[in-house]
């Protein structure tokens, strides 16, 4: 298979992995991560890394790359002959103590198939407990010129599908700010796979100075009860999300994936509320009105 | 169609929804229902009621009664062909504050097509933090002596169904001690449909002797930070049952249902901890050792 090859992949997630895991322990000040090795009887593995921090309460990245039989069911529904398949990527959720600072997620992953297909995918979103306008255009902007470097197609594109993706339908919200979310992406006419890796690449490396910045901005800020009240109601809407909808933790839960690394991205803890009412004129109320697809954050 | 008609039933149901609530409302001793009415746009509504009490830490307990076409996505599913429905019935949740106190959950409901097919479903499983072994053999065993008045087959086959249907695949291990469940229960050579009405009818009147049993038991046993912080834990377990597993939960957020009425079953506050472990001979272990399938609690 042309360069980059699984390999040169699998090195530099798992060094990707390294960088963030550094990036986030000099953030937090204190809090240092914690790693789990694992196996995966099929074939691969993976380093499970959790951190219980200061800034951070609960937040894990994992790293993994396994290979196998691709179950019949997944090789029918990605349209896909019999194949085995080599998977490799990092996943993030972090949840932070403040309620005025964001829960972030990001995924960068590469799979590759025996009978020749292969294709990077990924995504990074930010689910604030109180929208801040100006840290969303931040956020929306730094993926803009990431993508503007790659092909000025990627960001409108990409962010469009993260409105579609982190959405939850019962609620008839979106789980956050959104970000961006791609997948499928092969060498083509105007990329090569090692255009599609650095772009990949990029998206990796825009994690720590992103949420180093929007941690910074916000951490020192005071909160009080009722602003942790919200922020453990909307943790429940993150449960329902990622435990209804994501289809990375369904595949996951349903093929017998390692349930502590898929369930990293749970909060701590969580509340439900049975029909929270919100307060009209608060600040919860203004948040809860930019729960919606297609605010055009970057512009 | 057979006597009882949809309207007998329906009529059952609601005055089943008062008594029990009536009977939760004595057992609680402080806590009072409260009452959303609620209408559905393509035909039908229900009244969800819930309750925030002194012993009840939170309870839902929902009467509906739906009509209108079935998706026919639903109807070939079914096995039907495209139908009109009606469908009404009982839905019970509630959490306790103690922690020795076990969480239950209970259903009864009655589903009727426009194509001559209708039958009777429903359930009821008990959710302890910490498993008592004669609170589990008292339960088991008042539910066999209800399905034994009516039919000696009932109680072994829908125990059994009850440990395949409220188990977590992903963690390997039941949802509590189970109960019974049951589908299709129509009119055959043996069971005339007033016959299914009636079984159906003594299981949701032997909630709240059942669970008055459990709460008076337990509700004084005294409870530590820890035992509190297990039954967050078991939360969480009770949280990815639902939201994972539960076909009825799945099948009321992918069809528009009442969301706060399906999720009423959701916890207060649940928490996840990454690779959470139990030390060896605790109360916690023996409970966890006890979520599996097949213990014939009712010999």
């Amino acid at each position: 298979m042309d360069k980059p090859n699984r390999s040169d992949i699998k090195s530099y997630f798992m060094s990707l992995q390294d960088d963030i895991c550094a990036g986030i322990e000099s953030l937090d000040g204190n809090g240092k991560f914690q790693q789990d090795l694992w196996e995966r009887a099929e074939g691969g593995g993976g380093r499970s890394r959790v951190i219980l921090g200061d800034k951070i309460e609960k937040g894990g990245v994992n790293f993994s790359a396994v290979e196998g039989h691709l179950p019949e069911r997944i090789s029918k529904a990605l349209g896909l002959e019999p194949t085995d398949f080599f998977a490799t990527g990092v996943s993030i959720v972090l949840h932070p103590h403040n309620p005025m600072v964001p829960i972030i997620h990001m995924n960068v992953r590469y799979f590759e198939t025996s009978v020749g297909k292969y294709w990077f995918g990924g995504g990074i979103d930010v689910t604030p407990h109180y929208i801040v306008d100006e840290d969303a255009r931040f956020f929306h902007n730094y993926l803009k010129t990431v993508g503007d470097k790659h092909d000025e197609a990627y960001y409108p594109h990409h962010k469009k599908w993260a409105d579609d993706y982190f959405y939850i339908p019962h609620r008839n919200e979106t789980r956050g700010i959104g970000g961006i979310f791609f997948d499928r992406l092969e060498a083509d006419a105007s990329h090569t796979k090692q255009d599609r890796f650095d772009f990949v690449k990029n998206v990796g490396e825009s994690f720590v100075p992103i949420y180093s910045e929007l941690v910074n901005r916000n951490h020192n800020r005071p909160y009080t009860e009722d602003h942790k009240s919200w922020q453990l109601h909307r943790r429940g809407r993150y449960v329902e999300f990622n435990l209804v909808w994501d289809k990375g933790t369904k595949f996951g839960l349903q093929t017998n994936g390692r349930i502590e690394s898929i369930l990293m991205s749970m909060p701590p803890m969580a509340n439900w509320t049975y029909n929270h009412e919100i307060k009209p004129g608060s600040d919860e109320e203004i948040t809860q009105s930019k729960l919606i697809k297609g605010i055009d954050w970057a512009k």
